[in-house]
């Protein structure tokens, strides 16, 4: 069998074998989140629709699994300096959770604009928060802390530890449905869906995998059309979990090499979609939770009629008096 | 081993081993749903918390189970003269969805007041509605829809087969929590809760079964108070889908057998419990499916610390714009 491995930047490179090292570190300490078929969905768009359901995960998204196997990688020296991060607010929570699991302390800088629930959740775990002005300046408060404390990074997408920590939803998507076609995936700074794509590719190369932006934030879709990895601004949006102004150097190439696709949702087609899956579904998903889904209710892309489609909810952390006003 | 069967009203008797055809019956028809633990909401209540999810049942409640299995067992001829039942509406759609799969017709009476998103799903199964002034109603309006054009009654709650329908839940349960020691369960006619009841009793004697009625018609806590079989009078509440003025002559029996206790919660306890389950689960349920959550989360019952408690969720069909109103 061929090595499945990918060279990322600054001479590192991501197997995977260190997925399934990521599941193995995981395993018992996460969920293992359940895959649901949602027919009468998938009927509105033509296809059979399955869902995996990332906001059944610990800290409601799917973001301890990259942040657990990230700090069971460090030293206890780099745990005993205190981990710093930036994060709309998933990530934030996730990182919290992990370092309280493993007693290490975390500052995580998050924009002024996050969602209260999201606030309540880091501070619960024990995480520490420094407030900046909004997305587009957090990673450079990031790192003015991380040199005036001498902090650890513990980045919330740009590190191999943390793409092959998402990546196990790759691993158990495939167990899931195997014969999955196309799979369809919520893009911020890329952690996620590098991951999980490339678990995909490695196992089936002739699977789809379609990244979803939102169009107040497409770092990746500029990317695609600049041809190289270009930062932009980010504007207000109800997806504040996946807007990000750059996708990471590490998550960058293998984006090239594993996604098909890139399309963009709006507020109003993420809105339409949390009521559907509110409806139809009985889950709450936040705004960037429902891209994917919202891409495929919206025929963002051409698909084959009844092609097998997975749509990764990848979070529900939504304050419920904004969820209110979607109602 | 023992034969575990129980007499019911009419020289009627139910046994474990119908409960497991029923299972036969339904499988590959409906969804075998999870379980989930949740720890945060176990936490508030001093337990350790599962939740059984009915409401990603197709159809958005149980109630498919024991209509399919009533189906399966009816003669060709029965169901050629078309079925009528009476309904709050989860098991006017399950009814709906059941005959469909088995191409018969079905008449559901149904109380005026009854949330639109049930009433649209019923039609949209291609069930007919008929509606009463009110759940106190709605009963005898069934009997004479029977009488006049004789059709065949697919009772709600008062039936071996949907009882052994409701039971695979109790089936599921014990295969996913075998160590369980409280399963909460709602109450309306007691078609769930006399089926998983049993099924969970006769698999564990040592388990409790605690059984949750709204205040706005707790037919079987005034039974319990009366000494025997008791009609109330259902007053409105947002749990419209366990009240009921009545419990089954089949269920009464199997109720007195199997449940330890029973107990009451008002709208304000389940509007609560929604909103818990929606923030820390990312579950939407309806007022009746958020019941025996709610019984949990009030302390209704004293439980030992730690004590391993599951709460079935028996449905999700809630219109957004009640909805809206409860957040």
């Amino acid at each position: 069998m061929v090595t499945k491995t990918i060279a990322l930047s600054h001479e590192c490179t991501i197997a995977l074998d260190d997925f399934d090292d990521a599941r193995t570190i995981i395993h018992n300490k996460l969920h293992r989140t359940p895959t649901a078929s949602a027919s009468a969905l998938g009927e509105l768009a033509g296809v059979n629709l399955i869902l995996k359901c990332e906001q059944f995960q610990k800290t409601g998204s799917f973001k301890p699994r990259g942040a657990i196997n990230k700090l069971a990688h460090l030293s206890e020296q780099e745990r005993a300096r205190g981990l710093v991060s930036a994060s709309a607010g998933n990530h934030a929570q996730g990182l919290s959770y992990a370092a309280r699991a493993f007693g290490a302390y975390a500052t995580i800088v998050m924009p002024q604009d996050a969602p209260q629930a999201k606030i309540d959740a880091v501070r619960g775990y024990g995480g520490d928060i420094v407030f900046a002005e909004s997305v587009n300046t957090m990673f450079d408060k990031m790192l003015e802390l991380q040199r005036a404390h001498n902090y650890t990074i513990a980045h919330p997408f740009d590190d191999p530890y943390v793409i092959a920590g998402q990546g196990t939803i790759g691993l158990e998507i495939f167990e899931d449905v195997p014969d999955a076609e196309y799979v369809f995936v919520p893009i911020g700074g890329g952690g996620l869906i590098s991951g999980i794509a490339a678990a995909l590719k490695w196992q089936n190369p002739k699977i789809k995998i379609i990244g979803v932006e939102s169009n107040a934030g497409g770092a990746y879709f500029a990317s695609v059309q600049a041809g190289k990895n270009t930062r932009v601004v980010c504007t207000p949006t109800i997806a504040g979990g996946i807007v990000c102004p750059m996708i990471g150097e590490n998550n960058y190439p293998m984006m090239q090499e594993f996604v098909d696709d890139v399309v963009l949702v709006n507020d109003d087609e993420l809105k339409d979609t949390i009521r559907l899956l509110l409806e139809r579904c009985k889950m709450l998903v936040e705004g960037a939770g429902a891209a994917a889904m919202a891409a495929i209710v919206a025929k963002k892309v051409s698909l084959p009629k009844n092609a097998r489609v997975v749509a990764v909810l990848s979070g529900g952390n939504v304050d419920l008096a904004r969820l209110k006003e979607w109602l």
